[in-house]
């Protein structure tokens, strides 16, 4: 039995029910289903204002909102869940999908310290919020390591050897800036870094990327350029690895992009065969590389 | 004298007409009116697209569009310029503002190889055409030095202690990505690093920060967070130096940010008085600090 196989089969073995906190996106989903083939009980804690409502209805789940710190413990005894996996995206929070329960009141203060860190700070933050209760984060990984991009090609397209260089050079400049808690995605062009991701995430920033080449912008024809994706070097991993999904490919067909290139065994995939048949529609390939800390800038 | 009064006067000592490169902004017309008062005649070589064409009207001048460098050539050699300064924005081009004549068509294989290296090989690639063609590229501040930004704080408003931790945040990502022949540019609120300037240009990341904060996606609250702005550490300084302006003051307000900070003696500032004006009626900070190589990370 493999390290992965044997760490995957502990976290199951004799565990009580596992809590998912729903964010956006299907990943959510294609952890419940996967962690429900490993024989792990699992009910959803759907983000009101993130988790796909209909989705959510096909699966346990009750319905939270941001802020209800109070109620979410409440039902976590209920349900008798100590152990919690978060997953599934959280962009555009608006004030309006915030609910403060009283138990998150007197958190505040806490949060709002770990927020003006910057997002490392944040998810490390609420981790030691969640342990001070008796709560345990559990990472997705850990319960279904089938979830994480291996290495290699993913669907029927390979990098070229520009490609490659443009892997490289994204990968050294994650590596460079992971140490200041910014973004975990930059694009890049025959050797030209178009744009490095900030607070306003992936999605909106190959949307820039789209919008720059229609405004003529960027001279590289369409066809070139990479997505590189990575996780942060001190990322709390339980919590926030990256992760990709179709709409991910469709976002970087749309900018123009030769690929995506993401790290290898630390970056989550909901529906891989899903992903790999958009790929390959839109002629993009998809490659798991190594962690930039572990390569030569 | 000083040594850059001296260099200055060396500048425009016994020298023909200077030639004027006029992208868009405010700035070429300032250093037109800095150049004359010392004595140093120009004419603007106004680029279609981008030139304010009112302002044009006020100087001597030719219409250029990009890619007409025969057009340019046969141009200086009537004006008897050698020396040229290229200066103004050139943000947004489209295939429709470049017209192409004979002899740049002969160089296109030459500036497609310089653009695919990145900005900064582009603008050494162009520097070293314009040197193989009897043309000197002259920095803006070696003729009229009063137009870079000094050290110290220019208005009324002087950062806090968080604005100027923001400010040692910023200058050291700047430096570590500076290899990458990246953006000039970040935004740094309460230590979280916001936004990072790509291929898109200080003006639009600045609006993605105000998007991103009317979303109500930014906790900090406005009046928090600082541009932070400087050179590359292999730029070409004769051809590309960072400017800013009042637009730059009025997109950081937007923005919401507390003020901005460039690089002392290698940032150009258009109006200055205009500049700190605006400043001072926003409530914003300008501050001119030391280079991201000179300080330790």
């Amino acid at each position: 039995m493999s390290a992965v196989a044997r760490d995957a089969a502990a976290a199951t073995a004799g565990e009580g029910r596992l809590a998912i906190v729903c964010g956006g996106g299907s990943l959510p989903f294609a952890f419940a289903d996967a962690a429900a083939k490993r024989g792990r009980r699992n009910v959803l804690f759907a983000l009101r204002g993130w988790a796909d409502a209909a989705a959510v209805e096909r699966y346990p789940h009750h319905w939270i909102a941001l802020g209800q710190f109070g109620r979410f413990r409440r039902l976590l005894a209920t349900e008798g869940c100590s152990d919690v996996v978060w997953l599934g995206t959280l962009v555009r929070p608006s004030i309006g999908m915030i609910r403060l329960d009283w138990t998150t009141m007197r958190l505040l203060p806490r949060i709002v310290r770990a927020l003006r860190g910057g997002d490392d700070h944040l998810l490390s933050g609420i981790a030691a919020i969640f342990a001070d209760h008796g709560i345990r984060l559990v990472a997705a990984h850990e319960v279904a390591p089938e979830l994480l991009v291996p290495a290699g090609t993913l669907g029927a397209r390979r990098p070229s050897e520009t490609d490659q260089a443009d892997i490289a050079r994204g990968t050294a400049l994650l590596g460079a800036i992971g140490r200041f808690d910014v973004g975990q995605a930059v694009v890049v062009a025959h050797g030209h870094v178009l744009a490095v991701e900030g607070v306003e995430g992936t999605d909106l920033m190959l949307a820039r990327v789209a919008e720059l080449r229609a405004n003529g912008r960027l001279l590289a024809a369409p066809g070139a350029g990479v997505l590189v994706k990575a996780p942060k070097p001190e990322q709390d991993r339980r919590f926030d690895l990256p992760a990709i999904g179709v709409a991910t490919v469709e976002a970087a067909a749309k900018a123009g992009l030769a690929g995506i290139a993401v790290t290898a065994g630390a970056t989550l995939i909901a529906e891989p065969d899903k992903l790999v048949a958009a790929a390959d529609q839109a002629g993009l390939f998809v490659v798991g590389v190594p962690e930039p800390g572990r390569l030569t800038p």
